[in-house]
């Protein structure tokens, strides 16, 4: 860990940036509120376009509302990729996200000044910058919605109807604050991401950069519990069907599960609606979304199993009926392992200590490592606080993690992970 | 019981008209949707104002949105007020409230036809049919809220700055479906509501008319939990603060406290609302309304005292904070005896079997019995399903409870419940 009295201008400038995003949307709190496509989200945007066409890059809007901040250093050439998302949760931190977006600016502007330094090598791929569309999925779901469209997961057409709370679409929502574009994308050569850690472990351990080495599998299930509509103060208690009480209990069971498993589990819910929710109505509906995830794909089975158990004696005890929709799962996938080695060679080269880690909140770089060698970056998040105002990672840590991307893009940006690359110092 | 076949001219008109009602605000499934104030509720109560002026009888909007239906027999003099509410849950039956409306329109004009006969003895007081403002409370809060203002218990102030969900008052609500007036309510003499059982107890005894004595004691209270935003996948159990989980354990609780008490406690949690409500956020908050309710008042205090206790440990178990917010609590408090004895002399002079009920549910007559002698009365409703779209009373047994209505009134009319009045039958 660096002080800040160590800190160069271009530092001192990064920390300025910082700030001045977490003005946009910004909450009583200390946090900020920047769903997608809200009106926050499209003046931060227009904000870092300015940025980065005063420094000399193209910016353009793909048509599912990714913003790319592109410099062509060898015309025609593929791109490094770098970046992550700035749009936020209704209450949400400043880091998350946003801290990945401007920290891969202002390493593609370091990149930019390095290359146009007298006897400087030329890079083999260019590099685009890029703020996905709609990371975090509170407003229009699915979570990562930019990312699936650009590598093929999730059909434009799709994503572009999908409708928020309120009925409107995420394409009139992007028309709103002028940021559908008719872009295509880059061709993408590899990408990286960096991003605060939403856990505790470094900080624990005292490391600077987490290596990402893959991802936590998860579940994720939207739960639909049927009950029976009924006065709540004279229907008697043996007539009741109802499927809040059916709900609580699924709710219960989740914690009850990650207890059996204690740190290779974690569940929950976090959306839940119940109808009609009038205050003398028994409940005849409740929509919950329920997730299971761990690092133990056998874990995983073996819980998924156990809730399904749960859930048939729910249907009894509640007396309601417990349908399911909508399952989305993913494995443990690796990065690839040539990422974490040439991170960990660069953290060691610049004297940042570090460790390989684990992602348990999925990122775009998640759906990126599926089509090209990805890079996944982590600095501290101190308390392990995140998706609340009060998360933070120290200045210190913001500007080791830009100089860590800044030295992993450079690599990126020689071709150090094309398939055919030798490693210097062997297989 | 009687068949349809001995339905007298009359009996089949009051059928018609009930029939009519079902279709304000008709549902899919046979129910109706007439929330206070929205347009269909307004619509139904205009078509009542027709049918009672077409029939000599003067219609009045109070200031609370208290619809009267006044016929002076006796100018100057007090009324016997007759009614219950129009209004209906989101998706509710066709006879909540709307039965007893229309049972006290048809009553009124049997006995005015009566009273109109050569000979016939003059009665001592007026009739009044009321259809009371907002009982259901679905859409503003509180429940009950017409006859409240009526009775004293709520500020008319209070009551018209009431907001619904979209920030609606009372007020515009009222006057935007033409029902706001300013007249002040007639002087009542004393009253009497017909209302289906909402439970089980008649039909499963065969009794075509309850009697009710008096209401269950409840105590209601508004519970805010309060835990911590954070992510779902990535924050270790152990450092969660789950609001949800917390408020589905008090949901659980509820019910394993109606559980220790089979039969004499009912409890229930209507409603429940989550904040921020994201699928990818520990939630912060959960508001919900929880409602304890029983026929003895020992067993309420020692459920109260139980459900604080288990709070204490809910709060412990799932790092939640719990405020209690909102308590609203009545005792069992009976009806005037003298008008149970009056009622079961009617029925029993009519041939319709009858036992004495306590009610459940909180009705109109609640309020007005504690102002006036109050009569209450039930007919059986089907399987007990109430606040469904699915509730359902027989045409024999709504017209014998139009039967036992009208001669109830006609008893009131004549000043049969009045402090000096000697009974027949003695003391």
């Amino acid at each position: 860990m660096t002080s800040t009295a160590s800190f160069t201008d271009q530092d001192l400038a990064f920390v300025e940036d910082f700030r001045t995003m977490g003005t946009f949307g910004a909450t009583g709190n200390g946090g900020v509120d920047r769903q997608a496509a809200s009106a926050p989200d499209g003046e931060q945007r227009h904000w870092l376009k300015g940025l980065l066409e005063e420094r000399g890059f193209t910016v353009k809007f793909d048509r599912a509302g990714n913003q790319w901040g592109l410099y062509e250093a060898v015309p025609g050439a593929p791109f490094v990729v770098a970046g992550s998302h700035m749009d936020s949760q209704p209450t949400a931190g400043r880091y998350d996200g946003a801290y990945g977006v401007l920290a891969a600016a202002h390493a593609a502007l370091r990149l930019r000044a390095a290359w146009g330094e007298a006897g400087a090598e030329a890079p083999k791929y260019n590099i685009a910058v890029v703020n996905w569309f709609n990371e975090e999925g509170s407003r229009f779901k699915p979570s990562m919605m930019g990312s699936s469209v650009y590598t093929g997961k999730l059909e434009l057409e799709t994503a572009l109807a999908t409708t928020d709370a309120a009925g409107i679409s995420v394409r009139d929502a992007l028309d709103a604050i002028g940021c559908r574009g008719d872009y295509a994308g880059p061709e993408a050569a590899c990408c990286a991401e960096i991003h605060i850690e939403q856990g505790r472990s470094m900080e624990r351990d005292g490391v600077t950069i987490g290596l990402v080495s893959s991802n936590w599998a998860a579940n994720k299930y939207e739960f639909v519990v049927h009950g029976e509509q009924a006065h709540t103060g004279s229907t008697v208690i043996e007539d009741r069907k109802d499927a809040l009480l059916g709900a609580s209990m699924l709710v219960v069971a989740a914690r009850e599960l990650a207890n059996l498993f204690p740190g290779v589990l974690h569940t929950s819910v976090g959306q839940l609606n119940v109808y009609p929710n009038s205050p003398v109505v028994v409940p005849s509906r409740v929509n919950l979304l329920l997730d299971l995830r761990s690092a133990d794909e056998a874990v995983l089975a073996e819980a998924d199993s156990l809730l399904h158990s749960r859930i048939a004696e729910i249907e009894v005890l509640a007396s309601v009926s417990v349908e399911q929709h909508h399952a989305h799962s993913w494995p443990v996938t690796p990065y690839q392992p040539e990422g974490v080695e040439l991170a960990a060679k660069v953290a060691a080269d610049l004297g940042l200590s570090n460790k390989a880690v684990m992602t348990l909140a999925g990122h775009d770089s998640t759906n990126m490592k599926d089509i090209v060698p990805t890079v996944m970056l982590f600095v501290p998040s101190v308390e392990g606080i995140s998706h609340n105002e009060h998360e933070y990672t120290t200045d210190e840590d913001i500007v080791a993690g830009l100089a860590m991307l800044t030295g992993v893009l450079s690599q990126l940006c020689t071709g150090a992970l094309d398939p055919n690359t030798t490693h210097p110092e062997g297989p």
